[in-house]
């Protein structure tokens, strides 16, 4: 028996986007999303809405801004596709060239924020919820904010925010499956109203491992990505995640011919996934930034050296 | 606080010798071997000992039948090195030739056995036992065997065999921690006079937590490789699980050494881990042999086809 209120999101494009400045091209993006929707995911998240007065710097692909031209390339002529999400970082948004969700090509916005940063995120999920848009609010880092002031920023998030949906977000990729347990337990406690989701991060092969203890615990928001693409270890694959559920609308196949054609060859070209520098940030519940630039340096391979580093940091 | 009682048993040699036909040179065995050692690893399972009789095809490698001098010509003044183990399986052992513990440079033997031939197994076990050693006997496929069948082998292992341990093994990497947790507590409703052990695979990237998921359940016996190499998708890795454990034995470092060393090297000449067909059999809970098949054909990459052929066998 499946539970029908599971929605699968993949942000293969948004999150595998921080592996390539975004780069991908439109006809790219566009078979991805044909194959995504007929694997009958629900959303498909295409990319972060930012302003590009913020980011001038012209190596950034498009879907560093979604503009709605460039979503409408991908969407267009596609039917029965999955809805649109794209995520919005507080304070990189030009709230002013927001359309209202009648007159845009995306259904859904996904504010990611820092607990500490959760007023700016209500604020804006609440501007994009007044413009007609189903909006979540995306909290990150959530192995690294433990303290009470999640219980605090969990508690505005149900109450101040018009969210349909509040994500927990394992963003180091740190959590073992009872940090999960607990976690989902513990935000049950503030949001009662809302849906959770949960968004992890695989740098300890935990991935899907906590996506499963997740819906075990009642969440119903599941995020994914092809072949695990995503920054540093990457997420969740959806070859896997879809192979779990039981909902007879979710197809397997249209994903592996996404792997084999599309991301075989570009994962030879970008890295991600199980790599030794990003096993060690999540075993020590680090930010990957340290392990992202020393994969790019000629100690890459030295992961000795980089543990120790690592677990050295702030002690002198 | 640790659990004093966990011991972990690392396999690289034994089921990465399935890779590559046990071909590993007598100085790379010793340098894993010191590693593992180093890193305060309990046990180190060199290979399988089979008689050289049965198998006359000279392209196999020295760890399929583990002479005791081969076995001596790597731990030979190594100090303080892990415990030793050979993998036995039934019917392929010259007992003949098998000395005393007292005489001989390993001290475990697990017997590796389907549920159906687990006389078979217990019998072969209880001669090493008469011999002086510690011993085992390795449940295989349990998501395949699960029937009655199942309780009464369990049922045997406890009251006919002098085994310490009795490994619970995913061999076809199909199981959920939900299947762990299940698995764990019907195990013990039969065994409760010996330790449980548990060897997973990591076709769907779960080996890691389905070992977490058997911790927290009381077994104490856990398989692991380095970097994961082991036959088809491979196993739980070692680095990954003694970050997990809290034992201040154990030490991380030399077995990342390891990794950058020797495994990613190596990773380059033969294939393991996340591979998709793997991925597929381990989803369908199927013997890895047709996806290794696949894997050396020309429709390697052609996911669908693989997928398709897997759903469809035994519908005609």
């Amino acid at each position: 028996m499946y539970r029908e209120q599971i929605k699968v999101l993949d942000c293969t494009i948004r999150d595998g986007g921080l592996v390539n400045r975004h780069d991908f091209s439109v006809d790219f993006v566009r078979r991805v999303y044909q194959g995504v929707s007929a694997a009958g995911v629900d959303y498909f998240e295409i990319g972060y809405k930012n302003s590009r007065a913020l980011f001038p710097d012209p190596s950034f692909g498009p879907w560093k801004f979604c503009s709605d031209d460039d979503i409408r390339s991908v969407t267009q002529g596609v039917e029965g596709g999955a809805k649109i999400s794209v995520m919005a970082d507080v304070g990189r948004v030009d709230m002013e060239s927001i359309k209202p969700a009648s007159e845009s090509p995306y259904h859904m916005v996904r504010v990611a924020s820092y607990v500490k940063g959760v007023d700016k995120a209500i604020a804006m999920a609440n501007q994009f919820h007044d413009l007609g848009y189903e909006t979540c609010i995306n909290l990150m880092a959530l192995s690294r904010d433990r303290g009470p002031e999640l219980d605090e920023a969990m508690d505005q998030c149900d109450k101040e925010s018009h969210a349909e949906v509040i994500y927990l977000v394992d963003s180091f990729g740190s959590f073992y499956q009872e940090d999960i347990e607990k976690l989902v337990h513990r935000a049950r406690k503030w949001i009662k109203t809302k849906e959770l989701g949960f968004h992890g991060h695989n740098n300890q092969q935990l991935a899907f491992a906590n996506t499963i203890e997740a819906i075990i615990h009642n969440v119903n928001y599941l995020d994914a990505t092809v072949y695990g693409m995503g920054r540093a270890a990457g997420n969740c694959t959806l070859e896997l995640l879809l192979g779990f559920l039981k909902n007879p609308k979710f197809d397997i196949r249209p994903v592996l011919d996404l792997v084999a054609k599309e991301f075989i060859p570009l994962r030879q070209k970008h890295e991600w996934g199980y790599i030794i520098p990003h096993m060690i940030a999540g075993q020590l519940n680090m930010h990957p930034q340290e392990a992202l630039d020393v994969r790019k340096g000629e100690d890459a391979e030295n992961y000795r050296l980089f543990f120790e580093r690592m677990v050295s940091s702030g002690l002198d």
